[in-house]
């Protein structure tokens, strides 16, 4: 594994999220967050020398600055923070020029397109703090010989969570029925006529890997029937204990099932999966669950499928671009449950890949080798997990 | 078992709640629902001779009738159906003095007070279409002799399923976040200074029957800590296989937890359990989902409670009385995540309890022995799941 050598001082670029509205100081409603002692699987907790921030608080936000501000200026870094990502009058292209490395979340994607790459001759390394790098034009990383990492699994567990309460939310048709409370009745025939149980449904996940299958474990005592598709299969011990049924393509799992959850990354096999012609695949009354990357989904099929009535619900919280325009039809579709890009930035997810990040930083600078399962491309070429996940080609939303 | 003999002619008396706004059809997002083979545990589904109608469809409001319709005419009874049930000139009212049978439904319930019981000289028989009885005066239908049944399990799965996904929506601040979909805006921050994830946190339920267990079952997966009380101790093998802490009253089990679920049934000594006292030893930044009844909560502790911040959020959907008064504290204040009383009538469960009311009135007329699972009060005393899980005495809020 090749890591850049030690240098004396590094400009460092960071994209955060807005702080509150209005400049208000966050408010937490909790003391702590619980602590974790490794990942499922055995994968270890990030492990910087240190850090300078206290988890259960915002980092992710401009003002939080992913607790690295003490860190990086007592090495002799610059660190440049902002949320300003758009055009080439925002700051963040203003200071690209002589970054040497890029911070950016896919919350509020600071896309690194080929065109921006080459207008940063000094950029080294694009890290993701949190997962999922398809913000970065990867070919064109690859043949600069940038260095891409994310924070693997920091938010995978979270990003799991969400879309069970999606799923649940959206058979048991749970926000029009809140919406009966708010707007002061008790229409049980209204919130119900679009409601079910889920047990007994056949439930399936577009890739099973750190994320997909942390859905099907916690899908599983809900005695649904369980389905996936993966590019990797499953070893058979793994499909035996939770009842799974394996399918060869993506065509054939939805044709099964009354709900989808998609869980494989953004890349250019991926991009537009699903479509009117896959869409026409599904079970009349389906739903999908989306928490992977907006771009998956054609989004005016997902809004005719909703319309009529191919889907019953449509939810997730990962849209393009990011953030939508005011007018993203998403954001009206009928029978959808959606937030924005909020899965993998609890304030649990935001103490693990502030961590992560430091440790990426650390041995950036000391010369140290970056983890393996961090490696998106490394040396000119797809490494550890892109290897893993990504293939090679241009995906157009990323532009 | 005491039934009644077999009658000739019957007067059933049936309250459901309204249709659809405007007497707009229903409208189905799917085409069935899932066919099941038996609950959990091996307690068989209801088994009626007949049934006349289609699982899936709304049978809980006045137009579906529970499906009840065609078998009690044909059998010569006469079926009067209302939505019509508060005070003295209600229909429900003008049309007791001569039921014979009452069915009634926790989402929209008929009180059955002492004073409406003195005026139905001839109600023999209280059928709950779903599960929990304490909208009846049990111990006025105990003096009188009547027999309260109760379609025990019919949604115990679609209650638990609806806790669970209220405990999520909860620590992962859900509606908040899709609110600001709708809001047109993309506020990560303000979305997620509020939002955890569960993994790691240490969740219990008051009571672990049916739907209690069926909670820690389906939460189980989450890798949190999983905590009860109980009056009634699970098996060491369960406690086992599920982790669980068992807490010999509910002071210690909340004073343990960061999400406390609510699964037991209402009577005299849950009735108000949480309040003030209750709620100042739970951890500040708690969060209680009650799928149970309303009144085992103090109305305006839990208002309070959410004010101060010792409650993070509140969720669930049984309010008292039912439906609640538009201006009830619970529609309005902050950080709650209600519904209406609906968990337990998704079009799921209304197949299955408008089976199970078929089917304890074939019984009735046949003279043949209601399900001893079924019963609430019979013969004059507590019976059946009633003497598992019913105190004797009387209930303030069931007036």
């Amino acid at each position: 594994m090749k890591t850049a050598a030690k240098k004396s001082s590094s400009k460092v670029l960071c994209v955060l999220y807005d702080d509150p509205v209005n400049g208000r100081p966050a408010s937490y409603p909790r003391e702590n967050i619980p602590k974790l002692k490794k990942y499922p699987g055995g994968q270890t907790l990030p492990a910087p020398n240190a850090i300078d921030f206290t988890p259960g608080e915002l980092l992710g936000s401009v003002s939080g600055e992913l607790g690295l501000r003490a860190f990086l200026e007592k090495g002799g870094h610059k660190f440049v923070v902002t949320s300003d990502k758009e055009g080439p009058k925002s700051a963040f292209e203003k200071e690209l020029p002589d970054a040497d490395i890029v911070i950016s979340q896919p919350f509020w994607p600071a896309y690194l397109t080929a065109e921006r790459i080459a207008k940063a001759p000094k950029l080294k390394l694009a890290i993701t703090a949190g997962i999922g790098s398809d913000h970065v034009d990867l070919e064109a990383a690859i043949a600069r010989g940038i260095t891409v990492v994310e924070v693997t699994y920091c938010n995978s567990i979270s990003v799991a969570e969400h879309a069970v309460m999606q799923i649940l939310a959206l058979v048991r048709n749970y926000i029009p029925s809140y919406e009966w409370v708010i707007k002061k009745g008790w229409n049980i025939a209204d919130c119900v006529e679009r409601a079910y149980d889920i047990e007994g449904m056949n439930v399936g996940t577009v890739a099973a890997g750190r994320i997909g299958l942390a859905v099907l474990k916690r899908m599983r005592p809900f005695d649904v029937r369980l389905h996936y598709f993966d590019k990797h299969r499953l070893p058979k011990s793994v499909e035996k204990e939770l009842g799974l049924t394996y399918h060869p393509n993506v065509e054939s799992l939805v044709r099964a099932c009354d709900v989808v959850s998609i869980h494989c990354p953004l890349h250019h096999e991926t991009e537009g999966l699903f479509n009117d012609t896959l869409l026409a695949k599904m079970k009349r009354g389906s739903y999908i669950v989306n928490t992977a990357r907006g771009a998956i989904c054609d989004r005016d099929a997902i809004v005719r499928a909703l319309k009529s009535g191919r889907l019953a619900g449509y939810a997730g919280d990962v849209w393009f671009p990011q953030p939508p325009p005011k007018d993203h039809p998403w954001r009206t579709m009928p029978h959808h449950g959606m937030t924005p890009h909020v899965s993998g930035t609890t304030l649990s997810a935001q103490a693990r890949y502030a961590a992560g990040v430091r440790e990426i930083l650390e041995c950036w600078f000391a010369g140290r080798p970056i983890r393996n399962e961090y490696l998106i491309v490394d040396g000119g070429k797809l490494a550890g997990a892109g290897a893993h996940s990504y293939t090679r080609g241009q995906i157009k939303s990323a532009r």
